[in-house]
C-alpha cells in the first residue's frame, strides 16, 4: 500500500504546477500550491499517509457531504428534498442560471445553492458548536477547529453566495434568514482538516455508518446511501461523470484543496492538493485517485475486485 | 382632442378586467385594477386629462428614465455606460441569467440589474433629496412625495433585487454598498405622482429637456436624445420591440400602473392603469397608446405628420 | 422471486393511467399503455417473467447503451469521447441549449445529441446488419428484428433530431453524412425487443461483458465498466440523479417504454411500460424497480446485501 | 455633402483592419477587407458617392429587409407574425437557444431563424425570379443579378441554418419545406448590390414606399413603416441598441460587408465595408454613419433638425 501511494502522490506532484489555488478567497489564494498529499484508512482502522497528509487546510465544500447528512438525520428524507433536487445540474458550483431560469429549487445539495438551502434548514435544527462537534466523530479528529482567519476571509468575500442565498430566499426556500444560513454555511466550509481527517470520514461512510474501530453508529444507513450515490453523481461539480467513469468511486472535492474518497466496504481516502483544475478540484488529487483506482481495482464497476 | 381621449380611455377600460396588480410588493397589491386615467401635456404646455389622470401612485420603474438621465448628466456617457450595456435584453425585467451566463454587465438601465448598477453611481453623486427635488422639476409637479408604505413594502420583499445587486456586487459593478445603490433605487421607485406628472416629463423630453413654459433648460440635448432613444428599444420591457412597431413613441412603464410616453417634438403623455398584463406593462395603458397613436398619428416612422 | 416480482407489478399497475405513450412518433402513440411485464434474468442464466414480458416493444434509447458499447469496442476509448462528452447535462433528452451555448460537443452518449454523434462514428466502422446481429447476441434473443412500421414513422417526424444532427454538422462533430448517422440512428431505436431481451442484456452487463451461459465474451471488461457508470450517471435523462438514490443500479430507459435495469454480478432486469412521465421514463417501470430494489437490496451502496 | 462623405471614410479606413471579413462562408472569406464606400441618395434622387461606392458585394442580411416587406405586402400583418415575434432577441443572429428554451417563435425577422421563417411564407406567394425583379425595382437597380459562386458557397456550408430550419420546422413554424425555404432564404442573400443600390433602397424606404424619382408607390406606407421600426430594434443584431443611441437611424448590416440606413424624409444610405466587428456588422460602416449622423444631425431624436 505504502509504495502505491508513494507512486501517486510522485505522480501527481508532476501535475501541481498547471492548476492554481482558489483566488476568490484571499486566504485561499495564499497556500503553497505545491502541497499534495493523500492518507487511506482501511476497514481495519489502519492508516496509510504519504506526503503532506497531516497539513491542515479548510474542508470548503466537502462540508456540504456533512451537512447533508445531518439534515437527512435531523429533518428526514421528504424535508430535506422537499426543496432541493437530487440531479446533477450541468452547470458550475456557483451558477444562478438554472435556478432562475428553468427549476423552482437547487439541483442538487452538492452545488452552492443546495447547500445553502440545506444550511437554512439546519440552523433551525442544531447550533455550530454541535455541527463541529459531530464533524470531529465522523472524522475521527478531535483536533478539528474553525480557522478564524479563512472564516473572515470567506465573509469578506461571499456577494456571490449572497446573490444565491437571496434568489433562494426570493422562491421561499430558506427556512432561515440569509444572514444565518450563510454563516452556518460558511463555518462548515472552513473547519481546519487533513487528509487524515478525510480518510477517518470516508471510512465512517464506507463502513455504512458504523465507526469501524468503536463500532459506534453515527449515521444511519440509509442516509449514507443516499449520500454516497449523491458523491457520486454530484460531488465533482460538472467534472462528477467523467470522474465516475474513470475513477468511480463516491467522492467529493473543495476548493480548499481537500478531496474525500469512499471505497464501499473497502476504505476513505482523504487528499489535500491546493492545486485546482478550472472546476475546482485538486488536478494532483484527481491524478493520485486514478492511479489508485487502477492498481487497486476500487472502481465500483470493476471486475473481480480482491477480497478483504 | 378631449373626445379622443375619452373615446380611447372607454376602450381602454374594457380591457383592464383581464389584467392584475403587481402583487410581488404587497401594497401595490391592494390598487383598484379599474383605474384608468390619460393626461396628455401639449407643446404650448397645455393640459388634457381624462379619468384618473390626478389619482396618485407610484412610479416605479418610470424612475429610471429619471435615474439614467441625472445619471448621465453627473457622471456623463463614459462613466454611465463603463458598466452598462445599451441592448435590449429579450429577458424579463428581474432575470439574472443574462448577467450570470454570458455577460459581465447589466443589458441596458431599464432592467432591473441596470437600474441598480445606475442607482449605485447616483449614490455617490446626489441625495435622494435632491433626487426629489430634480424629479418635481422635470415632472412640473412640486407635490411629489415619498410613499413611506411603498417604500417600506418594497424594502420587505427586495430579495429578488438583492440577488441582483449582490450578484453585481460580485462582478465589481457597484460603485457604492448594496444597501445604499438599493435604497436609493427603491426610493425612486416610491415617489407618488400621477398621469399628469408623467405627461409633464414626457413633454419635457419631448423638448428636447427644456420646460417649454418657463423655457428653463433641465437636461442637456444629448441626454434626453441617448433617454428617448433606450426607452424606445428598452422601455417596455421584452415587449418593447412589438410597443415600438405599433405605437412608435419612447416609453416606459412601471408595475405601480403608470406609462409614459414621449411624441417628439409634440407631445408627452401620461396613464395611469395598474391592471398589467403578464410582461408587467399596463394593459389599459397600451390599448389608450395604440389608440392615440393611430388617431394622431404618432409613430415616429408615420407619414404626413400633421404640423404642430 | 416470482412472488416480489407478482406484487412489484401489481404496484406499478396503478401507476400506468398516470402517464402517457411517447407521441411524438406516431407508431409509439398507438401502444396500449396498461401494458406492464418485468423480466429478471440470473446470473446462473435462469429466465423470471411477469406480466407482458413476451410482448415486443421498440428499444429506442436503450439502443444507445449498445451503440456505445460498440462504439468503444471499434473506435477505443480516446477516439469515443474525442466529441462527446461524459457528464449529465440538467437538460432534457433532446435539448439544443447547452450544445449551442456553452459547449462545443454533446453532454454524453445517453442524450440525442451525443448519440447521433455515436452513431456517425459507427456509420464508418459497421453496418446495420452487423449491429442487428450483434444485438441480437448480447440480448441472448434470435427474435430481434427491424421495425419497419415504426422506422418510417420516426425518420417522417424526424425535424428535431435533425436540426441536431444539422448542429452537430456545423460544429465539425459528425464523422459521417447527417443521412447516415441518423439512419442508423434510427434503426437501432426501431430494433423490437422484449423485457425477456433486455433482462438477457443486463445480465451480460452484469457479468462483466460475458454471456453467462455460454461463457462467450461479448464485451471487454473495460467497456462494459465505461457503459454501467455512465448508464448510473446519464441513463434516465434528467431524472438519473433521483433514481440513482432511490433505485441505485446502472439503468437506461427508452420512450418506448423500455427499460434496462444491471444489478452488477447478480441479474439483469428487463421492463416494459409504455405509459411515461413527463421525462419520457415509463411510470409502471420505475415503480417496479423501486419496490425491486427495496426488496432485494439491490441498491450498489446497499449494506448487506445477500450472497450470490 | 462629398466634402463630408470623404472625410467620413477617411476615418472609417484607419478602422478597417481591425476587423476581418466573414469566413463561415468561404466565398465571403476571399473578400479584400480594406474595401470601403458610401453613397447617399438624396430625397430629390441625387447621388453622392465616395470610395468603393459602386463595386458589387452580396446583400446577405439586408436581404431580410426586402423579404420582411414582401411577406407584409404578400401576407398581411397577421398571417407574417403570426409565428414570428418582433422582439430583439439579446442574442448572436445564429443562436438556437431562445428558440430550443423559452420560445415557441423566432424573437424577429432579422434574425436567421425569423428570416427562414419568413422566407418559408414567401416561397408558396413569389417565385425567385419575382423576388429578384422587385429588388432591382426597391433598389432602382436593373444590374442586381445573383451572385452564383456565393451562392453556391453558401449553400455549402449551411449545416447550421439548417439546423435552425429543421428546428422551426419541428415547431411547426415553416410552411414550406427546409430546402425550399432555404433555397429562396439563401438566393435572396446572394443578390449582387452595390453601395449605391442599397442607397436606393434606403431612399424608398425614407420616402414612405414611393420612389421619388417615378413617384411610384412600391410598399404600402404601413409596411414601410413596421419594416423601418423592426430595423431600428433589431437590424444591427445584438449590437442595434447601442447603435440606435450612437447613429439612431433604421439601419441592417450584412456579413457580405453592406449596410442599409434610413434617414426618414431625408435620405437613403448605402455603404460596403467587408472587415467586420465579432457581431458581425462592418467596423468601417459605423464608424462612417456615426461621422455622418453627427455631422448632419441625423438620428431621430436629434433636436433641430436642419429643413429639407
Amino acid at each position: 500500500m505504502n509504495k502505491i501511494l508513494e507512486q501517486a502522490v510522485a505522480k501527481g506532484k508532476k501535475m501541481t504546477a498547471l492548476g492554481r489555488t482558489a483566488t476568490y478567497i484571499p486566504e485561499l489564494g495564499h497556500v503553497n500550491k505545491d502541497y499534495l498529499g493523500v492518507c487511506v484508512c482501511t476497514s481495519d482502522g489502519q492508516y496509510y499517509k504519504c506526503g503532506d497528509a497531516d497539513v491542515r487546510f479548510t474542508i470548503q465544500s466537502i462540508s456540504k457531504v456533512i451537512s447533508l447528512a445531518v439534515a437527512l438525520e435531523r429533518c428526514g428524507y421528504e424535508r430535506t428534498f422537499d426543496r432541493v433536487g437530487m440531479e446533477p445540474s450541468g452547470d458550475s458550483f456557483d451558477s444562478l442560471v438554472k435556478l432562475d431560469l428553468t427549476s423552482d429549487y437547487p439541483s442538487n445539495p452538492m452545488i452552492n445553492s443546495g447547500a445553502i438551502a440545506i444550511a437554512s434548514h439546519l440552523a433551525s435544527e442544531v447550533s455550530f458548536e454541535n455541527m463541529l462537534k459531530f464533524t470531529r466523530h465522523l472524522c475521527m479528529d478531535d483536533e478539528i477547529t474553525l480557522n478564524e482567519r479563512v472564516f473572515h476571509s470567506e465573509m469578506g468575500h461571499i456577494s456571490r453566495n449572497k446573490a444565491i442565498a437571496y434568489l433562494l430566499e426570493s422562491k421561499g426556500i430558506l427556512e432561515n434568514s440569509v444572514e444565518e444560513s450563510l454563516k452556518l454555511y460558511v463555518q462548515m466550509c472552513s473547519l481546519n482538516v487533513t487528509a487524515a481527517s478525510l480518510a477517518g470520514f470516508g471510512l465512517v461512510l464506507a463502513s455504512d455508518g458504523v465507526n469501524p474501530v468503536t463500532e459506534e453508529r453515527l449515521l444511519h444507513s440509509w442516509v449514507v446511501q443516499i449520500v454516497k450515490t449523491i458523491m457520486l453523481t454530484c460531488g465533482m461539480y460538472d467534472g462528477s461523470g467523467k470522474f465516475a467513469v474513470e475513477v468511480g468511486v463516491p467522492s467529493k472535492s473543495g476548493v480548499g484543496g481537500g478531496l474525500l474518497s469512499v471505497v464501499d466496504k473497502r476504505m476513505g481516502i482523504g487528499i489535500f492538493g491546493p492545486s485546482l483544475d478550472e472546476k475546482g478540484n485538486s488536478i494532483g488529487g484527481q491524478h493520485i485517485l486514478r492511479e489508485l483506482s487502477a492498481k487497486m481495482k476500487l472502481h465500483m464497476f470493476a471486475d473481480n475486485v480482491p477480497e478483504f
